[in-house]
Order: structure tokens, then C-alpha cells, then sequence
């Protein structure tokens, strides 16, 4: 695991390019002086332009309470090479532990949200709460990204895809078929 | 491409195992005799049981209206061997052409939908429409899959995960953590 990363910029338009092909992520958030992370599967993209993304965070997570308090959170991208990290998140609960000191994890202030991001991931995307009404029926919180850094290399991250029964997806190898698609569908 | 999947049935709570990886799908539909095919790549899991799974499919696509209006669709899993069709059904309309036709797929009849599934995938999951509250602001359609059907081998199918920008990043190298879940999480 590298916490060196070199990150910049990246236009929330653009954020799809990393979360459609749906790793899992890390979801960082904090509310009345406690932060806390959580490994989380069950996202999408919703929408380019406000940039949307819907997911489902347990009424059974410590998080749920502190992302419905703050109404933010920041969704970390985790490369596979902080497999123990996802893996030891999603089977402890910050109700007893500091996620941030046991994973030797870097909280770092983020720019538009007062939760943490986490340093040692690939790229933070910094979210506020947009539309709670499925949060109720679904635990279904649809958050638009107000601002996403990324790493600068590699360009294509090996990703986690979590399959349930403790077995990952590896995600890396490319195919590009760029030169069979319609401009306006690129 | 191979059209000679042997499938069996797959509990519904399960679905999750072949759509959390965050794959890109094929959606057929039926409706007033016609059928047609899309590439979706924004969907994520909502729930086990019922088994739910939320998608945005945009109001510009010919099966916006065969999905609305029917209230459901077949939702199947092609494997990386799929690209062609995969790329050239995104890259097309169902207003102009006919999708099983032109990219030689089986319209194969489905068990409990009357949207067809398509045979050559590797499985095929039969959903209706279960809560259409946010179609209007966001194009986004909660299905409940109500028959699941999977090829018997092989067990961890390749797939394909679109990043945009005609880049598809592919799954296939499994990695099992098991042994370090709490049996509560698996």
C-alpha cells in the first residue's frame, strides 16, 4: 500500500470513469467529534452533471447515523493493494473502535466537507447528501459529488469487486474499443 | 461467444454475487411486440430479500418506454467474449433496428416476465418494476428480481466494467478473503 500518492483534480462530471465499474469503496464521514469509515458495495452513478451517485448504507452501520447527521460523507477508491484494509473496515464497527488509528489510516481534511478523506486511497470524492427520500424505505442516500481528487498515476487502478462469501474481483486489465463508438456516446 | 450456457436456477437473495462487481449488463424488454436490447453500466444492489436492484436507464433510450410501459425487463450478464455485442448494442437504437437480429442473440422466453431473456448470456435475471418514485427526477427504476437463472461453469465468469470513453476495465482474477469475515458479514 503506497501513501504517497500525487493527486489532482478531477472535474465531478468525470467521476463515473472510476465508480461505474463498481469497485468497492470506502466511505469516510464524521459528525459531533467522532469519525468513522465504513467498506461499502452497493453504489452507482446516477447522473454526470450535478454529479450523482445513489447507495445503500445500513441502518445497521455506525456510519448511517453519522452521514444522515452531517448529511456528507467521502467516498475513498481503494486499490487492491489495501485488500486487508476493506477487508478488516467491513468486519469491525466504529461503534467500538477508531477505524482511522487501527488501520493506520490518514485522516486528511477534505476541501467542501467536513468529514475526512482518506490519504493512503487511489481517489476522494467528496460528497453532500442531495435527496434523502429513499433513505427511510431503502436506506438509499443519493449524494452529489462537490469535489474529486484522483491519483495521478497509475492511470488504471486494480480494483476490488466484492462478490459476497469474502471473494473479490480483481479489476485491472484494459480493453479499449474507443474507435467503435458513436462521438456522442464516448 | 458461446450460445451453449448449461444454467440453473439461482435463489433470487443471490443475485447479489454477479451484479455487486458492478458489471456492464445487458437490459431486454418487451412491449406492443416489440422487444429491444440495451447496455446499462448504472445499476447497483438495494436489497437480499426482496431482492432489489436499482438502475438508471435514460428517458433517451427506446427502452425507457418498453420498460415503463411493460413495468419489466430481463436484466442479463454477459461475459468479456461479449464486447462486439456489447459495444455495438450501446452504439445503437432499438427505434431503427431490430437488436436480436442484428447482433444474432436469442430472444429465449422467460419464466415469470414476458420481456425476453437473451440465451447466449451467461445469466439472466427476471425483474419487475418495483418502485418507480424517483423515474421522473432521475430515470432511476427499482426492480425486484423475481427469477435467476446461472451458467453452471465457469464458476467466476470474466466481465466487463465500463469506465467510459469506449474503456472497459475487465474482472476476472478472484481473489477469497473468507477465512477473515466474521460469519455474521459473509
Amino acid at each position: 500500500m503506497t501513501s504517497h500518492y500525487e493527486k489532482i483534480d478531477l472535474p465531478v462530471s468525470k467521476v463515473r470513469r472510476y465508480l461505474e465499474p463498481g469497485p468497492i469503496v470506502l466511505v469516510s464521514s464524521a459528525s459531533g467529534g467522532k469519525t468513522n469509515i465504513m467498506t461499502m458495495g452497493w453504489h452507482t452513478v446516477m447522473e454526470f452533471t450535478p454529479s450523482l451517485v445513489g447507495c445503500v448504507i445500513s441502518a445497521d452501520n455506525h456510519s448511517f447515523h453519522l452521514v444522515r447527521d452531517s448529511g456528507e460523507c467521502v467516498i475513498n477508491l481503494p486499490t487492491t493493494a489495501m485488500i486487508d484494509e476493506v477487508v478488516g473496515i467491513g468486519n469491525s464497527s466504529g461503534a467500538s473502535i477508531d477505524k482511522f488509528e487501527r488501520f493506520n489510516l490518514t485522516a486528511e481534511e477534505a476541501q467542501k466537507v467536513k468529514a475526512p478523506l482518506i490519504r493512503e486511497c487511489y481517489a476522494n470524492f467528496e460528497c453532500r447528501l442531495a435527496d434523502d427520500s429513499l433513505v427511510d424505505k431503502y436506506n438509499f442516500f443519493i449524494f452529489e459529488v462537490v469535489k474529486a481528487i484522483v491519483a495521478t498515476s497509475p492511470q488504471h487502478p486494480e480494483t476490488l469487486h466484492y462478490t459476497g462469501d469474502g471473494v473479490f474481483m480483481v479489476s485491472g486489465k484494459i480493453i479499449s474499443r474507443r474507435a467503435q463508438f458513436r462521438p456522442e456516446m464516448l
